[in-house]
């Protein structure tokens, strides 16, 4: 009956399905531009006096022009961060651009150059016309562009909406705990919408185009698609690693001399560097995280693509099924909108307990939503069986509900990952408090106890992923393992929302700590802070698990491309073995940039701030104004040149071996890097989170035992602040780029291995000794 | 001519060359004892007073009291010291016996079980007559216990020297550098000489008896060798946790009460716990370390032992090429010996400048003795040319000098390992002087820039280690690995040297200061021990190095046992990757563990140090003696029932993996185990070692730059002191048991896959579900 009816429409519309596509991406899209509409409501322009006129109100007169002088400040506060924001992602623009204009020529180059920069379609053995190696240059050429675009426009959404929502929340938790909690989360979810939509819509466009252009030739068609990945992981990779030093320099900088030699509060106006820390919430933790998360969607649905184009769907050009990955994000969107009216308007966060389980519930609402919904979308997407998938034994056949469980392992194993991060970074679980507990005897015990946090933290991770690699693979091969990657990234809209909702309470409870709001907003803020420390854990979770399966994913499509079969990736081989190995020390090299990177940034932070207080007469008492400027300056100078060299290691890593030490040992390193990287993202992420929220843990003294501990200022906080601070980089910093550091790798290999195999198969420098 | 007289040599004495290895071992044992009688010229004992009585001393009459009871006292500490290792290790002991009892039923049990526990000899399609498995079960099993105590008598052999050393060294630095030093020197001496030759000499005599009992079969002989190495590094298993969690234990948590809440000096004899922190010294980083190699070279000679019993030197019987392994070990403790002369006679330290110098200079000088020695062995006991060591291609032709090559690999790859590890923890470079500068601002920066340099450390031996296993691999497949693995192990007499000489010194400065010996002489220790956390690290180095290569050749063993072709073992199989990515995780896991079983059990002492100093009365002011039983008891308690999850851990998972998940899987985690557990260890230990001489150059103060930061007692002190305090755990405990886990998992692996390989080859899991 169903299945008659739906023949009937695919009689009609050929592939009406895959109008599912732009049409939820636009939903998105109007979704968020209404949420921000809610947002706006909130003003943060003192009230105009003529209403004080009103004799209904004149009593309140004079608290109102105290009021009026807070939302003033606040005003003030949010226009100063977004103006650093923005001018510090703009310079950063400016060294992107010129990347991306020197990379688009590599890109160009290379694999053109695969068949000598001929012009014309051939013929190829089974039939099919196919483009000359130009076509995939160029064009891989604008989807890298493209790619890149949409990034940095989601990052720069991601970062306006930021620092629009952050003076509104500080200004609403005035009214409580709930208009707080309502601002902040909608604010996060306009970020997570669009982020989504408009990431789904330029994709879906470019393949309307190229399809014009390319024909028949699909193969080549999803090949030049992959440049969008890359495009969009190599600006992530810029933002998470400048982004990262920015704010970790100023955060380090201001907390070394605020906290522990002035022993003033956080987020005391006095200190120099406040604004620039509140400027690196938005640029580091939301425009990072948000390229970071759409390059983690445009990289699995690019392997996805790649993938299944040599597979019968490619090639008996079903045009519905090749759009599956595509489909599965759409409706991945529609699930994460309706789980969105739960935390808005039906069951909002009311009490500062229920803050994260409200956000929790987020994640496992959208998750049992998505369930149903993409296996429905697979029975129409897909037809029973296709083949040619895996490369070994190409006419074994692949059933549509397989690759349904290849979904849902990525979907369920995200949440699993989600559930234990919390576990390990809040501080209701016994984890924290016992890293809490070990302040007690002083920051050397919280250090070794907040690493040996971290490291347990991986286990459950790990053993997900390595599930959901072994169900996908074995049921659908790599294809299966991007669609585990997609899975997992269904819920992408809300992981951004929830992650994205951490930074605006942090830089909240900045503007309430600076426009001197009080104690008791000051500890709403904290509290909606503290949960989102535990949310932005998750979302590093999902961050890195997804990363993991779409590396492997994209690994497996490079591995296609190259022409490397079974038998030439046998870790008994020594040029795989040796990559292994190289590429496993990799991560460390990265993060061993990273950390010092920050570590010098804020040793230079500290000297500005000391110099400021030593100099400026009446800075303690408050008499004086710091000179914000300066500390802005020396974040964004420091991040700047400091992002190159980890960013050069990770962009030329894959071409260096490949062309000298040949495909089999750039296999070996992907992996190597991969199954290393994991491990270090995930324990770094979890052992920061773990030791700042068992800073705050100290400090809001919320049960017998965080009393016993004495609270800000007793030995035990300066404790627990040395941990925070060690964790900042780690968790921040090095942590989340090593996402980008596995994911970015892979899909640079993927692109050039057209180049490798033609060129340098068996590397320049081995084919000399050889 | 040369060959014509070796020719006729051969006629005469069959197998004549392997002679040489007895010879070597033997004159070893006793170059150590006559090391032993010149250390034990040294005198602990109060000087008869009979010689005051002799007119021309009278007037050293007084002095010469108080140096008696200097000497006494330095003589109750050292019987103390001793008197708790020797009681810690025979508690630990207690345990091994057991473990070992257990583990020897499985051992022969699931070896035996193989062919149904049949009894007779059998022939084989080639005509050589093949031993049943019970013999392959019971002898494994003998090599097990052989190996196992070969391991526990190094282990007490060096901690029985170190204790007699220790209060010699100190005794002897009142005399001045020069004196200290030799005493120091010669006792790790000592212990180098006697642990090499005492392993060689018993793996010689049992591979003499057991040709007698396999007769022809040397296949089944070698395969029932690799018991030895299992066994020897079982007992290193828990020798390098159980000491190393005792050890740290007793330094953390004298440390943390002693030095940063009590504001007295290290090893201060009012310290409840200084006690245990001495006995610590001997019991993890002396016999933890000895253990520890011991099992390294155990691995490395079982290894090539088992994979070239099935080369044609196996084949055709040819012993003298057969025995090659051990002939390298014997060749290095002759050119190891030759060398102890340069540090002992020829040209000792004598200035504090010197030691560094010339304990490097050790190192440098047996690897160029070495080199020609071992290319003359390999031309003498190698044929030209042999095969049936590539197993894919059993016909390549592997010529004598591609051996040299891989040996050469080795042993200057571990001279270049040692060097960089030495230019990243001594604080007489650029990086550790990094790390103590950040200690201006406090501990978190001194953390952030100790993570760092640990991560960046790991780049050159991972490249190292990749290049020689690129080439041994590639020259003469796992038996190249092998071989490369004891070239790096050519120098360990050397190695073990002046490894045992940190602690040591340690040890000395700890009888010191509690002897009260004066400032000066707690100076002299102080430099030696300096020197000595440089080349503990250098130690480390050569450790993991050797037993990333170990664990490669063993790995490679264990596929040749197991039937794994180089297609079953490709990264695109998915049970090959998930086995490698959560054997990546494995040494997370397990690191977790170690650390917070340390930082428990420094809480437990702390609780008691600070019991002791608030109950008993007149124990800071030095006119009441602390309880230092009790801490004692406090460190084997923690770390005898601490031991055992970790260790249950490694030896658990290659069976349950084995088992459940079948040997491809297998196979999977052991090379993630092995890529990450590399990098982690290598981060730990020059972390650790790093944090501990920064904290040195800022006591020390022996530069202008040193000196601006104030020294003992200052901030930048303090600072320093949390980054050592969290380095303790990571170099002593953590990073070093790494290396037995990728080791232990490696040969259990394969002293198990004619198990696995007859009954769980698919793992029972993967069964049920196929």
């Amino acid at each position: 009956m169903l299945e008659a009816l739906l023949a009937s429409v695919h009689t009609i519309f050929p592939d009406s399905a895959t109008y599912f596509i732009p049409a939820s991406a636009v939903v998105s899209i109007i979704f968020a531009v209404w949420l921000w509409g809610r947002v706006s409501a909130v003003r943060v322009a003192p009230a105009t006096h003529t209403r004080s006129e009103n004799g209904r109100e004149y009593l309140l007169e004079e608290e109102q022009r105290g009021e009026d002088e807070v939302v003033q400040k606040a005003a003030d506060l949010q226009d100063a961060i977004a103006e650093g924001a923005n001018s510090f992602l703009f310079t950063e623009y400016k060294y992107m651009a010129v990347f991306m204009v020197g990379f688009s020529a590599v890109i160009f180059v290379l694999l053109s150059s695969e068949d000598g920069f001929a012009l014309k379609f051939h013929t190829d053995e089974s039939g099919v016309s196919r483009a000359p190696a130009i076509y995939n240059g160029g064009f891989s050429t604008v989807s890298f562009l493209l790619g890149g675009s949409t990034s940095i426009l989601s990052g720069w959404l991601g970062m306006r909406i930021a620092t629009y929502a952050n003076a509104r929340t500080a200004l609403e938790a005035r009214k409580g705990i709930a208009a707080a909690f309502s601002v902040a989360f909608r604010s996060g979810a306009v970020m997570g919408f669009l982020l989504a939509g408009n990431g789904l819509l330029v994709l879906y466009l470019t393949i309307l185009v190229y399809r014009r252009i390319f024909g028949e030739d699909w193969a080549g068609l999803y090949e030049a698609i992959a440049g969008y990945g890359l495009g969009g992981s190599s600006i992530a990779l810029f933002g998470r690693v400048g982004g990262g030093i920015y704010t970790k320099a100023a955060d380090v900088g201001a907390d070394l001399v605020g906290k522990v030699e002035k022993d003033i509060p956080e987020d005391d106006p006095r200190n120099p560097a406040v604004i620039a820390d509140n400027v690196g919430d938005n640029v580091g933790d939301i425009a990072g995280m948000g390229s970071d998360l759409f390059g983690s969607f445009a990289e699995s649905t690019c392997a996805a693509l790649v993938i299944s184009s040599v597979s019968t769907l490619g090639s008996e050009h079903i045009y519905t099924a090749m759009s599956y990955p595509l489909l599965i994000s759409a409706t991945g969107i529609v699930c994460c909108l309706l789980t969105t009216f739960l935390a808005t308007d039906i069951k909002p966060a009311r009490l500062v307990s229920e803050i994260e389980a409200s956000l929790k519930l987020q994640l496992i609402v959208s998750t049992v939503l998505a369930t149903p919904a993409v296996f429905a979308i697979t029975y129409c997407a897909l037809p029973a069986t296709f083949s040619g998938i895996f490369t070994e034994d190409p006419s074994r056949l692949v059933r549509n509900w397989h690759v349904f469980f290849c979904v849902a392992t990525g979907l369920w194993g995200g949440l699993i990952i989600g559930l234990f991060t919390e576990y390990f970074t809040s501080n209701r679980y016994q984890p924290v408090q016992d890293v809490a507990e070990a302040c007690k005897t002083g920051a050397a015990t919280n250090i070794i106890f907040g690493l040996a946090l971290g490291y347990k933290s991986a286990i459950i991770p790990c053993i997900v992923i390595a599930t959901a690699i072994y169900i996908s693979f074995s049921l659908a091969h790599m294809y299966g393992i991007a669609c585990a990657a997609l899975g997992m990234l269904t819920t992408l809209a809300t992981g951004l929302a929830i992650d994205a909702y951490g930074p605006i309470s942090d830089n909240a409870g900045g503007i309430a700590e600076m426009a001197a709001m009080g104690d008791d907003i000051r500890e709403r803020t904290d509290a909606l802070d503290a949960a989102g420390n535990t949310t932005a854990a998750i979302g590093k979770g999902f961050a890195i698990g997804s990363a993991a399966l779409v590396s492997l994913a994209l690994f497996g499509a490079y591995v296609t491309q190259a022409g490397i079969t079974v038998k030439d990736s046998s870790i008994l081989d020594p040029e795989v073995f040796a990559g292994l190995l190289v590429g496993a020390m990799l991560p460390y090299w990265f993060s061993a940039m990273t950390m010092k990177s920050v570590g010098k940034a804020a040793l230079a932070m500290v000297e500005e701030v000391r110099r400021q207080f030593n100099t400026i007469q009446g800075l303690m008492d408050g008499t004086a104004r710091p000179d914000y400027r300066q500390c802005v300056e020396i974040s964004t100078q420091a991040s700047l040149s400091e992002m190159i060299p980890p960013g050069a290691l990770v962009m030329l890593s894959p071409v260096v071996v490949g062309v000298l030490f040949g495909t089999r040992t750039l296999a070996g390193l992907l992996a190597g890097a991969l199954v290393s990287g994991v491990q270090m993202a995930v324990s770094m992420s979890n052992t920061g989170g773990a030791w700042d929220n068992a800073k705050k843990y100290v400090e809001a003294g919320a049960s017998e035992h965080a009393r016993s501990m004495g609270g800000k200022g007793s030995d035990v906080h300066k404790a627990a602040v040395v941990g925070d601070t060690v964790g900042d980089p780690l968790k921040d910093t090095s942590g989340p780029s090593l996402n980008i550091l596995i994911k970015l790798m892979a899909v640079e290999s993927l692109v050039f291995a057209p180049f490798f195999k033609a060129h340098t198969a068996n590397g320049l420098i081995f084919q000399y000794f050889n």
